[in-house]
């Protein structure tokens, strides 16, 4: 009869902490040494009620961090040319070292067209066509900020990679997709599954490291979930629930994150780190 | 007890050969409309006898397909810079539609910053960066050849991919990595398996579509094959023996690629025709 264990939380709230403190003191570091702060530039689209609110507390964090937060607020009536011009401004502009365009920016608009418009070295939430492809090849980059919480969760519970078998359950650009290039990155065989995978739970069910980046409540059963797994859910739906079903999944992983309080405070925390990485190296100090 | 069966070949020297006559159809229209021939420029670092024999033949093929070839004969003791401007002025040459530039370049060149000097509109070889994302991301731009080659053999055999559990083997830049992305984009789920996965067999078994691609001869064995699985042996080893088994792999798949005559006539194809498409974009056409 096999054993039940409880998993031991992943606790994202406190390395979240730790890595805004260190990115805190490297800020005023850098205002220090050359009298400016580092500086991420918000660009939004229109006033989605949810976006309005993401864009708001990127914003207050970033404040709180010692970086300088610029917002352009534009029209929803904007049209590409004029957004890739916008960001295009920004990318060119020396006082500003990240760049964040709020996603959606509404179907009128070529929202890859405008993304492309980040310079590489701005890139700080990881959205350019350049950062994915250094995901995928290993090169120096910018990493899109959830998958790139997700490893630095990883590492700091030493999980092992090396021919680990991780699935991927979703293949957005933002999440699944990057996800599954930094975990093959690091050594693992990488499935990724998505809405269409017609035998999902045997798949699931192999998973040494387990990636739920589906947007679905309670998704993944516990009962599917292989004993010992590392459970990583990305899910963040109403009601505070994940796409792992907690309850259950508590039972057969060893480590696993909780929603909240998991993957979600390392979102903001990379995005900030790597700004004033950026800032950083556009600055010539690093 | 199970049955044993015969896979049908897919016939990837037929396949290629129907690719270059609508090529050359479509370059003698271009010369006939523009008075122009599209062209391809090789760049060739140093004088290693194979990839001397690779661009000859490269070369060949496109003289025959009505593409002019300009070759570019650098020596091995070149540097980045000068390769990379090499490259930039062939990416803006209006006479030069498609560059390739022949791999590997030598260990003391940055490689990747070479490859990054194709302009995407004339990376007909599919190597650089925003190839790879354009790929990953399912947006228009060339494909590396040989995984590009590989999904039109898997088109036009008529293998259904939504669902379906892809295999990959191997996760180079040109070959495995880019075909995961193809195959996801075409709805399979996708698992990338190397050097460092725990237990291929087990994985290989599951697939229902095998990308062989890893470049040890008879590396996979026909009793790891999923019956009635599709297998595609990108694997081309001293002796012309492929990645997989093919004798006892012709037992269980239901269709397969012969070494050579599969995948193999498949890359230059792809290569031509995405040289004509560039020159048609080039130059206002299509």
């Amino acid at each position: 009869m096999p054993q039940t264990q409880t998993a031991r939380l992943m606790d994202g709230t406190g390395l979240a902490r730790q890595i805004v403190e260190t990115t805190s003191a490297t800020a005023a570091d850098i205002l220090r040494r050359t009298g400016q702060r580092p500086c991420l530039a918000t660009v939004l689209v229109g006033e989605d009620p949810a976006s309005v609110t993401y864009v708001r507390m990127k914003r207050a964090r970033c404040e709180k961090a010692g970086i300088e937060s610029r917002h352009v607020a534009l029209p929803a009536s904007i049209g590409t040319e004029e957004l890739v011009a916008t960001i295009t401004g920004l990318s060119q502009d020396p006082t500003v070292h990240g760049i964040l365009l709020q996603h959606p920016v509404g179907p009128h608009i070529d929202e890859r067209a405008a993304f492309e418009a980040i310079a590489p070295a701005k890139d700080v939430d990881g959205v350019t066509m350049h950062s994915f492809a250094a995901m995928g090849f290993g090169l120096p980059g910018f990493v899109s900020c959830t998958p790139g919480g997700i490893m630095r969760l990883l590492d700091a519970y030493d999980v092992d990679l090396t021919g680990k078998h991780a699935v991927v359950v979703g293949r957005s650009a933002i999440l699944g997709k990057p996800a599954g290039m930094l975990l093959l990155g690091r050594d693992a065989t990488v499935t990724y599954c998505h809405s269409r995978t017609a035998d999902l739970t045997s798949i699931v069910r192999q998973a040494d490291v387990l990636i739920a980046a589906v947007g679905k409540p309670r998704f993944i059963s516990g009962a599917d979930i292989k004993p010992g797994a590392v459970v990583i859910d990305a899910g963040y739906n109403a009601g505070n629930v994940g796409d792992v079903d907690f309850d259950s999944a508590l039972e057969r992983a060893s480590l696993i994150t909780p929603v909240p309080g998991g993957v979600g405070p390392m979102t903001i925390a990379v995005l900030l780190a790597q700004t004033v990485d950026a800032a950083t190296r556009q600055l010539g100090l690093g």
